[in-house]
């Protein structure tokens, strides 16, 4: 007898967790302590808590939210639910780049070699094309040859080497992120922002970051078109990753066209390809100023500027310079790929069909429906339908007028790419929907609304929460 | 191109239903039509919605809710997902009575035979233990050779023999209950006044009933102890049942007290058998009025009795004429079981271990802790922790002192019987801290405090919901 008093003394000091349990405190709107968190991602890792309960656990915390203490605890749970880069040893501040996807966001092959060129490490993990948005990876490996799947010493060997990586993500990193974002998608849990913002922040702190830079898409290509949602995600992720020890800044950006002239995957890199080579051309004007801003900042965390605008300016030096064209070059044989289909980028392009849809009106481009851009961009080939599907790497859209231009009826609006022929009429009535014309020209739209430091993070949030 | 427009046409006309649609509408709150319930049990019920969805579901609707017309959508869609039992051939009007569970709780083994005897069918499909309640079918197994899994063919000729049967839930009956139930059991899912309508409703629609009563408990051994839950729950079930057609009346009961003197399996036999018998015993008094309560609107609501008062007096004849021994008998026989362990019915209770707890001290047992009562039930040997372990039949409690009675400090409270001497122990303790003992007597209590018929069930969800 007096042993089971003891071993009941030893449970009461430390209860047990039960999936059950947990499942019904947010259920209740009740709020988890770290031990708790720990427990449901811990298991979501291993797999030893079955995928409905996790499903019931998602859809309460979905519904009940989480507060600040229990994002933070998510975000750490799940940084530590497998292995971690260590980018100390590089010898240099290691900075990233994270965006929440849009309709041709290419900054990534901008912003890498230009921060890395300006002296600072760039780990950069990156994603696939997912419903409307492209992927970084997917357009990657449009160069021949070129491995985004690299073990973690070999990613430390192309850092080393060149200052910049783009891979994939390891299975062995964030394996939390890996069940838990499957179970999102297919149980509707996806758009909460902890729960965004645990998913995208475990994976960089677990890349070991000293600062980040987060590029926040606003608008009708975003994912999240309301202004308000955004914002708090922004200040979410700024406040959630400095608690956790790493100098973090959000921007939020123009998402109300597509970034820069092209939307596809071979198109982005010849887009990007150019600037790097010094170029300016109009319709890319945006997407270089964004890339230098963002850029600059990454710069400014990792302390090779004093402040972000002097950062803005190293980085417009290596842009004109050359030396962001050698990072990028560098770093794309260092992962296997094939640089001399650079040389020529535009005859490597290779369509299977291409149409060019004109303007039926004159007038000025007012209105572009981004999410509707990227859907006919997938439609055409260039993203999928379902995870593991390949793509088209020549499929995408150049687009010739950009928001604010005045067309002529019959002139070119934008040139469709895809596989087939029998591809392009769907994309075509998407694109010719989703344009806008009208008689005045439209209000400008600034491409960067608004900045969340750690301050102004903490700052909106108390606001917010009140 | 002719062939792809009609195919969109038609598709654009009954567009096909996605899981994860209906999760997203039920989570931001949204009403689903009986088109997407159903989809979600048949769903279910085929194994074609994978577990983490309908878990992601089943959390979104505990939390939102379910209007009226969703909570009959569910019954019926769940009613429908598998084989039905149609009592309509047994030329008689068919009528059962459900409880919400209970401890001590025997009404079964009174009502099913009174109501019988009178000229009604009673096709009762009953459960087992679970938590803290006994189960009835667990209670009829303790008679020697007694099958409860009859089919529905072997049910129909008991029915047509004696007039009623117990049997349990064949495996084709509602299969989308036993997907769902278990879910609901592992998601923090359960307590929700809808689902456990649909749940509780769809068996019972399923097997043709013309009428139902339902015996709703209140109080400390009741699933649900907050009163208004009771009522709303028991208002849900009568609207949602008459609407499908069933005549239904719901009861809300006392569970402040185990029902009866004996909780547990075979005691609880042995005390039924005796009310049948015509024996008063003072403390099984509750459970004969309560008895004939149900028994008389199960006959007025069979067609049997003009009033529900004439039912319970057409009951009380039953009762003491013997007929009702004879159905509970006849049924017995007719499944199997052996009726000469009624001969000397508490000659063949041969527990293994007991033990009499005497009052600590003088004066009135006002509170039971009843669902702690339960547990100690079932600590006994006579409940179960998991389903599918095996119960001990003669496990249990006697109450020598029911709710109001005058003790002196030593006078026997109640007899245990476990199935070994160590089994002892912690139900004691948990009887000593679940009876109450005051100087004062306690209020009375009714043990009928509500009754809902259609009119009075409609009216009261009019202005719960307003």
């Amino acid at each position: 007898m007096m042993r089971t008093n003891e071993a009941e003394t030893q449970i009461a000091a430390a209860p047990p967790l039960h999936m059950i349990d947990i499942i019904r405190k947010k259920r209740d709107g009740g709020a988890l302590d770290e031990r708790e968190i720990r427990f449901v991602s811990d298991g979501a890792a291993s797999g030893s808590i079955p995928q409905e309960q996790l499903a019931a656990w998602l859809m309460a915390a979905w519904i009940r939210g989480f507060s600040l203490d229990e994002t933070r605890a998510l975000t750490l749970a799940m940084r530590d639910s497998g292995e971690k880069f260590s980018p100390a040893r590089l010898g240099k501040t290691a900075v990233d780049k994270h965006s929440s996807g849009g309709v041709g966001d290419k900054t990534s092959f901008l912003v890498a070699p230009l921060a890395a060129a300006c002296g600072v490490a760039v780990p950069m993990i990156s994603g696939r094309a997912l419903g409307h948005t492209g992927g970084t990876l997917d357009k990657l490996e449009s160069i021949p040859g070129y491995r985004t799947a690299l073990s973690l010493d070999e990613f430390e060997a192309v850092l080393r080497k060149c200052g910049a990586s783009i891979v994939s993500q390891t299975p062995a990193l964030v394996p939390a992120d890996r069940v838990l974002y499957a179970l999102r998608d297919r149980t509707g849990t996806v758009e909460n922002p902890s729960l965004i913002c645990a998913s995208i922040l475990s994976k960089k702190l677990a890349a070991g970051l000293d600062a980040l830079v987060l590029d926040v898409k606003t608008g009708s290509g975003a994912f999240l078109r309301d202004v308000q949602q955004a914002e708090f995600l922004a200040a979410l992720m700024v406040a959630t990753a400095e608690m956790a020890g790493t100098r973090t800044v959000a921007l939020l950006t123009d998402m109300g066209q597509p970034l820069g002239r092209a939307a596809g995957n071979w198109i982005e890199l010849v887009e990007s390809i150019e600037l790097l080579r010094g170029k300016r051309p109009a319709e890319s004007e945006d997407l270089r100023e964004l890339s230098l801003i963002l850029a600059g900042w990454m710069i400014y965390l990792g302390g090779q500027a004093d402040t972000p605008e002097s950062g803005y300016e190293r980085a417009e030096t290596a842009l004109m310079n050359g030396s962001g064209l050698r990072v990028f070059l560098g770093m794309v044989e260092a992962q296997g790929g094939g640089v001399s289909v650079f040389d020529d980028a535009e005859k490597f392009h290779k369509p299977g069909a291409t149409e060019v849809v004109n303007a039926r009106e004159s007038g000025f481009v007012t209105e572009m429906d981004t999410t509707a851009l990227g859907w006919a961009v997938q439609r055409l080939g260039a993203g999928r339908e379902k995870a593991g599907e390949p793509v088209d790497p020549h499929a995408g859209i150049l687009f010739h007028a950009r928001r604010g231009a005045q067309v002529e009826r019959g002139q070119p609006l934008a040139t469709l790419y895809a596989t087939t022929p029998a591809q392009l009429a769907e994309p075509r009535a998407i694109l010719e929907r989703a344009i806008n014309i009208s008689k005045a020209p439209p209000d400008a739209v600034a491409l960067v609304s608004r900045i969340f430091t750690r301050d102004s993070a903490e700052k909106y949030l108390q606001n917010a929460i009140r």
